[in-house]
């Protein structure tokens, strides 16, 4: 079982990058509900590309569905329910699930991981940039042994103009950790 | 690390109704099979107010996908797998996964939370009251720091019969969490 | 809350066979994507029969949903996002999150559990025996009791040729755990 304790917790921080570059045919919207506007029963599988928060190193994807909940005419957006994972080549995944809203930042619930993150819980913060093609996240990352060093580094202040190096973007050896997720 | 141990962990309970007032148009019934039975193929996005255990607040909304799994005419009903979650306002939200019967209570997977709910996990008792309009929670929660109060509260006694107060339908201020999910 | 040691957690193997015997319906291939070729936007909803790693006992079904995430023509096969359960009956779910590669084992997150599976986490190895009827899984569990004898025992080892015994494929008695799910 696990163990509830007066003994407080480490958590590592995780920034990254998710980038829509328009070349992987994502999202796809599926027009389900059949109306003009945004409704639950439309559903948006997606999955985009995936960089350290330094900019420097292309680290994977995301691959998930967005479950459309309700528009939100007095904010103009629509709120999604949210179901993915973070790929991070030969290091595994993160999986989250929470609400992803067009038009506010949100925290999404760590549900769990593989390789590396194998046992990993917490949270992650989501920052949306450029709707919808530029996010970045803060993960806070419990019960996982510290987090190698390529994956870490001094974030890039997010902000709508923000790219990954030219090198990351184009895959080169020194700007992709290894066996990086395509 | 996590840790096995000896020391039983606290676990907390936490009531809560999901109630469809029939107002958020939902569910979604995506009849994807195209078949005239429910049948695997058949998705069911869905998103439900919810309410505390004692009717007295409005704390949210629920919001996800239920998957058909199998019809099972000899129970009259449907078995779905369920992947949502349960949104409480400013406190953050709680992620479940598990099988949701239209027949029998189930118990569902806490896969984890936001907000005063990070780092939770558990499960969850399922009770049908009037299918698919009302459904009872109780929660058995581990990993996170005490409840407030407004939460909490003695739960009405589950039956087809409940109603929440007349002031948390009417979301008055005095009958809603703080910022209570919509 | 959880707490990080020093003290290594103790970690139990699960073998499983999830085997289609093409008689569920299953899988129901939504091609949402209305391409030819698999591509973002199809759905794979599914359920399939469950048996011990020994072969000798029917446990239950799988249950869940695959999202396509691209076709990779280098490897004849496909990227999924799997978001599924393991239904073992009286003792419970395991709920997983992670990706599915139609040309090689993933490992993926243990994001729950219920029954005596209440607080599970780690991870779970997916090996493909024969695409897509035959899969061998390897659970690696933390944060529960020590698991019931009759869902341990030798697995056999994984190969294409494997089957349930014939008492396990006729769900009689002996060779099924009490209320299997089916």
């Amino acid at each position: 079982q696990h163990q509830d304790s007066q003994k407080p917790v480490k958590v590592q921080e995780l920034f990254v990058y998710e980038i829509n570059e328009r070349d992987r045919a994502s999202p796809a919207f599926l027009k389900l509900s059949q109306k003009e506007v945004n409704s639950l029963g439309d559903l948006v599988p997606f999955s985009n590309k995936l960089y350290s928060g330094n900019l420097e190193k292309r680290l994977g994807i995301t691959a998930g569905l967005c479950v459309l909940i309700q528009h939100v005419p007095e904010k103009k957006g629509d709120r999604y329910e949210a179901i993915y994972s973070f790929y991070f080549g030969d290091y595994g995944h993160i999986s989250v699930q929470g609400a992803y809203l067009t038009y506010q930042d949100t925290y999404l619930a760590v549900t769990g991981g593989s390789g590396i993150f194998e046992g990993v819980y917490g949270q992650v913060k989501l920052q949306q940039l450029v709707f919808p093609f530029k996010l970045f996240y803060t993960f806070y990352l419990k019960g996982i042994p510290d987090l190698p060093a390529e994956l870490l580094g001094n974030p890039v202040q997010p902000s709508p103009a923000v790219e990954p190096s030219p090198a990351a973007k184009a895959t080169e050896p020194h700007a992709c950790i290894t066996n990086f997720t395509d």
